[in-house]
């Protein structure tokens, strides 16, 4: 007998009928000799709907309050599938945050979980029932309820499966795992079995519309396998996992790719310590996330700084560094938003150069200038022009023999 | 500097517009120097569009999710109703039932509150907070959520009034007050400023739709003055107290009637001990109500036994006392569903018998046959064909003096 927390998301709960389908569903699992705790989201279009009614109310409406109703959205989805899982004659109890209780600390719209208690789901489940949880809400030690923003309900689930110490968190959504690539542009991609947290994290370009990367890194931090399932379809999904049996010879599970980038260069900057911290001070003190950074090689005591943001922070980075520019005596700031960054991901790479040399050789014959190359241990990344972004996919996809037998 | 606790229902929190003057209004009362406790039900037609998702659910849904589901509308209004009062420069806090809390037993849908704790909401008062509260909802022991069953948020209210020792619970409606009578029925009915607990109680037939007789039980045993005002107009209202200066002379507040009335006799039934047992036990057993009950004088040994129930039980009790019947050796049940019931209500009524008999003769100047009678300490009813209704209330009304000089 095992423990699987089963996450569903607005979608797959999003009408009366697919409400009674998630029942049924859980119904399977515990028939199978499980015992199953389900994380649901609020019905899809419910939490615009109250995020329309609270603006409606007040164009700045209190955070505290905005909890209060948001929270509305997931109590509704527990109880009626709560109810449904006892129409069809299964022993079930729903629960929200406040009740189970989900302790948060007090950061109204996007709360951290401190601590789940979990003796009260825990003799549910014993007493023979399906336990049924909000997602996306808790209290804070004040019993003020409080959400934990965007993809707050994948939280949840693998949060609740670390403190129940679940065998596995199946998240389920409208794809059926993780690829190789987005199948939109490479049909050929094929459908991952097992992929590393690690991996999965540098494949969020792809994933965060699968997984949000904050429920990736808290499964990582309390080892939760977690099972990225169609709600939709049968199949085995993919498994993301610590990596249980490290192999010598580095694996390319997949190729990652952005289109949310753009480059801002300072040429002609001194050359000197500080320089860094001088432009990419200001940079992080308005909130703004520097991805690559690359310092060329100084020539006559001057040196191009280049760095990449968000292409939604674009305009803004580039106003703050004009400023700077002006300070330091560069030349002209130079900006450019029609850039995208397509990356190798797979563990063990950094110590093989053969998975570099290949990639850049692959790019090469296809003609595509590489802008800037960034490495970590399980990923290479280049910048390209954002013309060649389904080309460098599809190049790279071939070079590393990615392609399934099935394309989607 | 007094405390005021002031309910607003569905219809007046329907919209955003009007939960907005929901809070302008509040705010005049807190700049009166008051402090201010407002209990809200959920918008008008929120409570409808979750029962019809449950029932879409299941058939016949678990009461536990029932209660989680339907608290979600109270949930929200306190939620939008905190906002636009922030939104208006006035500080404000939400409170669902459960974080009062407000501790009930645990009848799910018709729990009973049985403890407010009172601490949070005066501390959030003395921190120059309105203060709004879900009403119809509270948590059980367990920490499951209830709710209150029809009326509910009236309850809350005027429980809370109590609780907090407010000075008033004002309870605002889509009418200006209480009536002599139903102004649909005499044109010339006129709102009472003053009216007694038990005085309210008898004209519940008028005051069901304005305010539910168990709040006004409530509010009797806690001695909460509670007022009757509309939402949508200014004005003082009918104020709902205990009497404090009796007085002497009988005081006729109203004329009370009832269409929800049947009549059932059972003629010729041996006139001996346990007879009326023998009748209303069963009809007891299936939880239908019995009002006036008249046995008359006996006959040779047999007697008329007579009792009227509500029209929407007639069909069960008149099935009930035909098995009954037949057992006691009676005649054929007779039963009569066109009947209504005529009440004069006022204090003091009984010990002048002066009241009674301006009551009979004004009616017999009328030709109305009275079929059955009734007192008690504050009213007398008279059972009536249902085609005398409103000949009989106008009657009355003119009889004792009850015309205001403007009409609705």
């Amino acid at each position: 007998m095992a423990l699987i927390v089963q996450k569903f998301g607005g979608t797959s709960v999003g009408s009366v009928e697919r409400i009674r389908e998630v029942a049924k569903r859980a119904i399977r699992t515990r028939q199978e000799g499980h015992q199953v705790v389900i994380v649901v989201s609020a019905m899809s279009g419910e939490t615009d709907r109250l995020l329309h009614l609270g603006r409606a109310v007040s164009p700045k409406p209190a955070e505290r309050e905005m909890d209060t109703l948001l929270a509305t959205g997931e109590q509704v989805t527990i109880a009626l599938l709560a109810m449904a899982l006892e129409g069809l004659g299964q022993k079930a109890v729903s629960y929200t945050g406040g009740q189970v209780p989900i302790l948060t600390d007090t950061a109204h719209t996007k709360a951290r979980i401190q601590h789940i208690a979990s003796e009260r789901i825990r003799a549910a489940l014993d007493a023979g029932k399906i336990v049924v949880v909000a997602g996306f809400q808790g209290v804070d030690p004040d019993g003020n309820i409080t959400t934990l923003g965007r993809g707050g309900s994948d939280t949840t689930a693998v949060a609740l499966a670390a403190a129940l110490h679940a065998d596995e968190c199946a998240i389920y959504t409208d794809v059926d795992g993780i690829y190789t690539t987005d199948p939109r542009v490479e049909s050929r991609a094929r459908r991952l079995d097992r992929i590393t947290f690690e991996e999965m994290l540098e494949m969020a370009s792809l994933g965060a519309k699968v997984l949000q990367t904050r429920s990736v890194e808290f499964a990582m931090k309390y080892n939760v396998p977690v099972r990225v399932l169609s709600s939709f379809t049968d199949g085995t999904g993919t498994l993301v996992t610590n990596e249980e049996n490290p192999v010598e010879a580095p694996r390319v599970s997949g190729i990652a790719f952005s289109r949310n980038e753009a480059k801002i260069t300072v040429p002609g900057v001194p050359d000197r310590p500080g320089i860094a911290h001088a432009i990419l001070g200001p940079i992080s003190a308005a909130h703004i996330n520097v991805d690559v950074i690359i310092q060329n090689v100084s020539e006559a005591g001057k040196t191009d700084f280049t760095f990449t943001v968000e292409r939604s922070d674009f305009a803004k980075a580039m106003d703050i560094v004009r400023d700077i520019a002006q300070g330091l005596g560069a030349d002209a700031v130079q900006g450019d938003e029609h850039i995208v960054k397509v990356s190798v991901v797979g563990v063990g790479m950094r110590s093989h150069a053969g998975i570099a040399a290949t990639m850049f050789a692959s790019l090469a014959q296809e003609n595509i200038n590489i802008q800037m190359i960034s490495t970590s241990e399980i990923k290479i990344s280049v910048v390209v022009d954002e013309k060649y972004l389904e080309l460098a996919v599809r190049t790279l996809h071939t070079a590393f023999a990615l392609h399934g037998e099935a394309a989607l």
